[in-house]
């Protein structure tokens, strides 16, 4: 017999596992479906993010970082190493250690919050008396009604046409966290955010990396002073970056893979590496969904069509996270989770598409929340600008970390801040002080008289918000 | 014959260099007097800031974090370093390194801004026709009249009563920081910041820490939860910490330094160490500066007497930072010497007592802003309370450091964000977002519904917040 509950959400990934446990503070009664297992084959829930993506990717940034620190910098300290070495088992194993602790974790918050999870595949059967047949296939098949479906299924890696990843050779974001051994060439496709993460990862354990990217301009999404800065310093840590690049046809042999390609200047050029990193973007997820079955609307790319709201075609369904328009981000999906709890319970959940912060962790890390300057000069917006940088900062230099800076963006009549974009130490901590003061609608002044505590490197918002009425005090 | 300037700031300390800064911004002329130099005798503005205080105790913290690192944890890592050893001579002479760069720094400044620096001694010498008669004593002699003075000769570490400072064995904060050898047994005789900072370096660095502190409680002035876990923590770390103990008659031989003391059960003990930071507090620094040659009001404490708005009782002569009434915090100093600044000018300087964070800098770091749950109580105010411990975030887990948690005290009625206490990484910069919320009064349902970027610490603060209205998320 059918179980019934009032909310089934399809995926355990951030905007999903999220939904569920919201939904269920909110007085209802909640199943997840989520199909991701363990190596070993236990329940996986967290999705992309917490198993192949932000948080093995962090740990193994953060492992790295100590790697680069140990051989490069140490020295600077006083510390004396001999012999460092790397035992890329234990680090990649510490990575799995940290990805089952938020696995577990989920599962914990799920018994707590009465949250019945289905390890298996969630898929519509029909619509019924009293919601939506759901059927879980798996282990063990259970079928379902939910009065109301969160489709949460999130997205796929996009392989490069006729170049399938099988995860050895040619890799997506997840065996790029699992390559058996630091390859000596590794060659990444796409300098987008998981490119350049992962791409620097290997590069700090000793790989040669090269990053072609088929767009003219390096990371064209952020602000572009921000973007030249990155490329300034990331070439100058190692990484071959080549941007404007049209790739030829992949071909992989036992011993290698060769990537020819067009550069910038229209030269045919060719590059042999061990491994290949393929991060052209992600494409959402609904195979297996029933899509067709119940007749729910996708778009020509094939995201699940939601109003403003969240809600799809069909009634009492909704999808959140990437798998519908939107960036693909874990935060962004997490607040539609709550918001369409909220709504499904009456309230009025709300997402603000304007302060979604954007964090790429690369060492320096990159940060930024509202416009960049070329969005607002092409919008035609009068603004002022205020930049910081890290050299002048205290703390940077006690932590002898003092790349890039804080830039702020102003309305030139109003003050309100319109963006904030950091490259440098921490950005992905001091982002939430930016989004805070727009959420506030604040302005660069509101900033620039609030007290920072010193020695931090919160001090440079403070100063790039005093730069942009031209009174910085130390710089 | 005498320099006239429209203000004269004896002191380059943050308050200091700040208010001459600023003061020049708003087209005053300006000068500077600062008595500090280098051990090789060149011009050292900063004060104790950066010249012994937050600056070259942040460079030692970061390089001793690196040598635990490496002794402790690169192995969970897969790290492999054989023979970590310490060069102590390198890792100071960073330390002074970073502490140049600053002294240079607000030289730097000072041309640019054209405040004319003095490095002497700043004294009253009297009224005068125009203003304050300055002289100013070092290698060189000058004689200045000022329309404007502003006081801002900071503080000085108090002596325990009959043992005076050799800075060989009974160190203060500044010979604390240059220790040319890691002592075998260290004693800290007072558990405040400095005490907790510096001892945690030498600790890291191999020395047997034994801090004693007069009063009953630990870091009373912090939260009491915060206080607890840092106990906890410190003491797991080694840090042999003892509170409500009296000191007796220290004595010092040539081999070491005993120190007899009456634990908090009554019970006699004595110990023996090789060197003794001593850091009971600070008092305010008004020695030379002439005050009874002009009658310039000190309180009881020897603080120069000043209004609100940092005014003492002479006409046009201000004082900022240390040397009078609030907590001696460098950015409290800058924000009085803004405010001051533009004071004389005609404008409306503003500084809030009630949003300035206190940051202690050990690891974990320890931040807070607003009221503690104690003041709460005893002020009788009716309030929730939501705490979220690093232990359940992603990029706590992944970063390898889940001490501690995040707390909110919100008004019981209306939300307001009254207090947050943080103990754990990164706490110093977190706190920035707290006390921006603080400054526009938002309530803990602000934070609760701003974006967090996923994963960062920063999310700690949003899910404490959820915790005041008992929905957190992840825990």
């Amino acid at each position: 017999m059918a179980k019934n509950f009032d909310v089934v959400v399809i995926g355990a990934g951030p905007g999903g596992y999220i939904a569920a446990i919201r939904a269920a503070q909110l007085g209802m009664s909640v199943a997840c479906i989520d199909d991701w297992k363990t190596s070993d084959g236990k329940p996986a829930p967290g999705g992309t993010c917490t198993n192949v993506g932000c948080i093995p990717s962090k740990a193994l940034l953060q492992s790295s970082e100590h790697f680069e620190q140990a051989n490069h910098h140490f020295s600077e300290h006083g510390i004396d190493v001999k012999g460092v070495s790397l035992k890329l088992d234990t680090m990649l194993g510490r990575k799995e250690t940290v990805v089952k602790q938020n696995n577990e974790g989920i599962l914990y918050l799920f018994k707590k919050n009465k949250v019945t999870y289905f390890n298996g595949t969630g898929s519509f059967v029909a619509k019924v008396d009293g919601g939506w047949s759901i059927k879980v296939s798996g282990d063990k098949e259970e079928d379902l009604v939910a009065k109301n479906v969160v489709v949460a299924t999130g997205s796929a890696p996009r392989e490069l046409p006729g170049l399938p990843f099988d995860e050895k050779k040619v890799l997506s974001n997840d065996g790029a966290l699992r390559i058996d051994g630091v390859p000596k060439k590794l060659g990444v496709i796409g300098a987008g955010v998981i490119g350049l993460e992962l791409g620097s990862v290997w590069r700090r354990l000793g790989a040669e990396v090269t990053v072609l990217e088929a767009m003219p301009d390096f990371l064209p999404v952020t602000d572009q002073a921000v973007a030249k800065e990155a490329l300034k310093v990331f070439t100058k840590q190692g990484l071959n970056i080549q941007t404007g690049v049209k790739i030829g046809e992949v071909k992989t042999t036992a011993k290698s893979i060769t990537i020819p390609y067009t550069d910038a200047k229209g030269q045919e050029q060719s590059i042999s590496v061990d491994r290949l990193v393929v991060s052209i973007g992600r494409v959402p997820h609904t195979e297996g969904l029933g899509v067709d079955t119940v007749g729910l609307k996708l778009d020509e790319r094939g995201f699940v069509v939601v109003d403003e709201d969240c809600r799809t075609n069909l009634p009492n369904v909704w999808a959140v996270g990437d798998v519908v328009r939107g960036p693909m981000l874990a935060h962004k999906a997490e607040e539609e989770g709550v918001a369409v709890a909220e709504r499904m319970a009456g309230q009025h959940g709300h997402v603000n598409f304007d302060t979604i912060p954007n964090v790429i962790y690369t060492s320096p890390e990159i940060a930024w929340v509202g416009k960049t300057e070329q969005q607002l000069k092409k919008e035609g917006v009068q603004y002022n600008t205020g930049s910081f940088p890290f050299m002048a900062n205290g703390r940077a230099r006690a932590l002898g970390d003092t790349t890039g800076f804080v830039k702020i963006l102003a309305d030139a009549k109003s003050d309100e801040v319109l963006g904030v974009h950091i490259i440098g130490p921490s950005a992905s901590e001091l982002i939430s002080e930016a989004v805070t003061i727009m959420e506030f609608r604040g302005a660069a002044e509101d900033i620039a008289r609030i007290c920072h505590a010193h020695p931090t490197l919160s001090e440079s918002m403070k100063e790039a918000a005093l730069a942009v009425d031209k009174r910085a005090l130390n710089f």
